[in-house]
């Protein structure tokens, strides 16, 4: 299948193009290089040292034989994205392709419009130009998990069939997210939903936990395949950031109470699961959801189970509750499904010891790299500025 | 009080900035002249004359010695705004300022990002205005009841109670709108409610129905004093429209079956509306929503109106069933809530005869300027293009 993936330089986007290329299909990539960009306004970098898109995707080819097309540019510029989907004619499109780091929306004014309207139009950008040229094609679009909020009810996958006043209907989930990343994300996906009923185009929203991990097969292969790992505060997920923190000899900083519940997965069910919703796709106009996780935890459970493996690899872990920078709840009900993947075949790789003390071993590999004062939140949610 | 009313040049804010001045608030108008500009854009123009703002206001000072304040930039361009904010220090702020035509959103794929870019971008950059300025601030904003789109169950006012297996919670009310432009507002209460949970801002959104009439107490003063009266396909709401079809003679043209059914009020209780939620706000973190129509008719119900007041008038009038422009349910189940600017005490002018008599003698004053080929539907949702 000829399958185009959007953001395909950044953390879950390269290994999805290896992934799909291994596995036969015909793969391009879109990219910007945003995601360097913010490295470079950060002061921050990748624990594993990455290599360019270019000598990417040359090693790549070196070692698989397979080609993955490369198209530079901005899904926000349409006479950059128009022709690459006219002339590429994707039949599936796999849309990484945005800011999606919380604390960097609540930097400042700046920021949060930034993040919005760059995810929000490009998004609109890539349906319209779907519906132009290639109206069969199927938008595998990420989401994320954190577009329901903390409900004190279950958590479904898209829709919920409510009974109310005597009557029934199946309506959208109600969004409550927690950051302008999280609205943007949420506003991504009424557009969409609304893109397949008008226009008759076909989306799978993939509403997905988060991710740790850093080794997938096609990566091994040679170093310079690496992705990108992020321990910072502003881009690192919570369990990679646990594990700099371990290494690194520092206390695991838990956000005020630690018992914010959240879905997660490995890197590799992430790739697993892009590919089953392109393999199975959704019929023509239908807008569907998955939610994308396979356990749930808290952070505290995390930080527990980081602790842990940790002391068994020899390193002293100590845990501090640090004040929230966010504004959360810290304890709450969570129950969210996950059944539609698993339908379709997912053998979910769940958080173990083994994964544990992997990643941390690679970690060390790269402790000379750790940069400390990266790691603490410095963005809060309570404040504001332009 | 000190009010900023924000599109204070529209067929909205201008009537909303006389009544609040009259009423002896101190008030002020932001504008950049969008509409206007949208008006040149289309080759259509306001059926009744208006005049400039400048002159607006100076004949307003003139007969009722009463200054209303201008500020004339863009809510897009925070060099603009945040001064403006800072230094008015608006004790409640009335948001009209949005590309508010559903059609305008669908035309084409610029149009809709400009609209979601424009609406969005633009409302955040007011409510950072607020945060970092005047935190006490009453944002009231309009959004519209066609954010719920046509459920199958009742409409309550922007949250909804939910029992669903075995628990209990109060979330935000599931959103279906219909047009890229119905879609903005929806984004816009997601972010605004999530400014009042981290800031502490207050805010209330107002789910606006479809306004018609021509006539407040204010505006009757001098007639350069007018709003607007759009009834072009694109800006012209569907009771305006009927009433320039019938005095022009044409066939009003209804979409489809014509069971759309939608809340309606008159131009008269939207300014009651707004001025009740300014002297009634929400606690500070409260986001608060209203319901705001008075009555709800189905699209045929209107004609079927509209052609018997005619006849009365002496108007031979005929009704076409079109093919529908837009992607919508033509029958289906509609209730909506509206009792919370009923308990503040509104009393409601209901659509009568009388209503209809008198918009169709304004219409009649300026039938000359009716250029009908304005008023049938342009734009199709089921399009796409650049």
């Amino acid at each position: 299948m000829r399958i185009l993936i959007l953001g395909g330089d950044g953390y879950l986007g390269w290994p999805n193009a290896l992934h799909l290329s291994q596995r036969g299909h015909e793969v391009g990539v879109v990219d910007n290089f945003s995601r360097r960009a913010w490295d470079n306004e950060l002061g921050a970098e990748s624990l594993v040292p990455i290599h360019s898109l270019q000598e990417r995707v040359a090693v790549w080819e070196a070692v698989s034989g397979k080609r993955i097309a490369v198209f530079i540019g901005d899904l926000n510029d349409y006479t950059f994205l128009e022709p690459v989907i006219r002339d590429f004619k994707p039949e599936a499109i796999v849309h990484y392709g945005e800011q999606r780091s919380a604390p960097y929306s609540m930097i400042d004014r700046r920021h949060a419009v930034f993040t919005q309207v760059n995810n929000i139009a490009g998004t609109l950008n890539v349906a319209y130009a779907i519906a132009e040229h290639v109206p069969d094609c199927h938008l595998v679009k990420l989401g994320t998990m954190g577009e329901y909020g903390t409900p004190n009810i279950d958590i479904e996958e898209g829709f919920i069939t409510i009974e109310y006043k005597g009557r029934t209907d199946t309506v959208p989930y109600p969004k409550q997210p927690g950051s302008f990343y999280h609205l943007s994300k949420v506003h991504d996906s009424h557009n969409l939903m609304f893109c397949c009923k008008i226009w008759g185009l076909r989306a799978t929203d993939l509403n997905q936990g988060v991710v740790y991990g850093v080794d997938t097969d096609e990566m091994k292969v040679d170093e310079r395949l690496r992705t990108r790992f992020d321990y910072d505060g502003v881009f690192g997920t919570v369990l990679n950031r646990f594990l700099v923190q371990a290494v690194a000899g520092v206390p695991l900083t838990v956000y005020g109470k630690g018992g914010q519940t959240r879905g997660f997965l490995d890197i590799r069910d992430t790739l697993a699961c892009v590919e089953l919703a392109i393999l199975n796709p959704p019929e023509q106009g239908q807008f569907r959801v998955f939610n994308q996780f396979t356990e749930q935890f808290s952070v505290m459970d995390l930080a527990l189970n980081v602790q842990e493996t940790a002391r068994e690899c020899g390193l002293d872990v100590t845990i501090d509750n640090i004040d929230n920078p966010r504004v959360e709840r810290e304890q709450h009900y969570y129950n969210a499904t996950n059944t539609n993947l698993l339908e379709l075949g997912l053998q979910p790789h769940y958080l173990s010891d083994t994964l544990l003390e992997s990643v941390i071993h690679q970690v060390q590999r790269h402790q000379d790299r750790i940069m400390e004062h990266l790691i603490l939140p410095g963005v809060n949610w309570r404040k504001t500025g332009n």
